[in-house]
């Protein structure tokens, strides 16, 4: 936007150019869309951001976003409590819960340790998935950190933490994608393939 | 987001996806990065959202947005007001403002005649323009609409209005874009090109 625009849109492009993967002439095009709107739809919009910053917090047990004190996975009776799969991100749950096949419950670490970014392990929740585990009844923790660099980092940190503790740390297995093509496999994903090989 | 998600978040999820050019993902993507955020950090973007709304309306004399009577280009007395540059919507102004090279004033239509989309003259802001041809003092009216079948027909009939009022109206040049080359020009374009061609 330029000098002779609007202050109000200029701020709120501004405010739109701030949100991850939106550029200044998306911002822009945003502001401009927002003016289209009915005013009842822009205050529905505002509410809803509010709303939504007021009423969401940490899921008391395994730290996912939920606007009441136990998130619907904790809350849900017929989860095995037995086998928590630990994930990055609330949206990692997403993706697990749409394979339709996991029955287990969730620990959400809301980042990964990474020592060049200033995230070092007290910056996640893994205080609180060690005292889950501690309160006993757990049998396997998985895992479930994405396979780079830092993922394996925390997800190393995190087993050293917990195997002592005589609970059995699994990670999700690396090989080649369902409907992948060794051609187009790279090295380290076919290695690990091969390396994680099993009877037929 | 699937229905283990917080109820406040698929709101919020569902008013980013409302927005051109986001799809559900990015709009989840975008709802837990709002969650990320300082409360102070999302009341702004809200009262950003509602300000914008509520401040900003249409320019008294060319229809483009502002928060004043008046917008900065037509508040501007060194502007030439006998030239007026129409364009369909208050984006395009900042692409001519850009040129550098502009020094008359606008009017926004804020849509194109598309009797397929149910939008008809009545619902452009043609009125206003005819009415500041009409209250004298313009020299030229510069028709600069889309080189599309909804642009040329705006301008068209835009044309057939303001030319009995005894005013030079005009229509943007088309030919190659600069630093182009005829290898990847259409044939439309080209055409156009070689009828328009100039003497050297």
């Amino acid at each position: 936007m330029a000098n002779h625009d609007a202050l109000p849109l200029v701020i709120l492009t501004e405010q739109f150019a701030s949100l991850p993967g939106i550029g200044m002439k998306s911002a822009a095009r945003l502001a401009y869309h927002v003016m289209s709107m009915s005013t009842e739809d822009v205050e529905t919009f505002a509410q809803a951001l509010l709303n939504a910053k007021k009423t969401v917090h940490f899921c008391r047990c395994c730290e996912n976003l939920t606007d009441q004190e136990l998130c619907p996975i904790c809350d849900d009776l017929t989860r095995d409590r037995s086998v928590i799969c630990v994930v990055e991100t609330p949206k990692d749950i997403s993706a697990f819960e749409r394979t339709g096949e996991y029955r287990g419950v969730y620990h959400v670490l809301h980042g990964l340790i990474s020592p060049l970014k200033g995230v070092m392990p007290d910056d996640l929740r893994i205080r609180s998935l060690v005292r889950r585990v501690q309160n006993g009844g757990v049998d396997e923790v998985i895992m479930a950190t994405n396979p780079t660099v830092e993922g394996d980092a925390t997800a190393a940190y995190i087993s050293q933490l917990i195997k002592p503790l005589g609970v059995k740390v699994t990670r999700l297995a690396f090989g080649l994608p369902v409907g992948g093509t060794l051609e187009f496999a790279d090295e380290v994903t076919l290695y690990k393939a091969l390396e994680n090989r099993n009877d037929m």
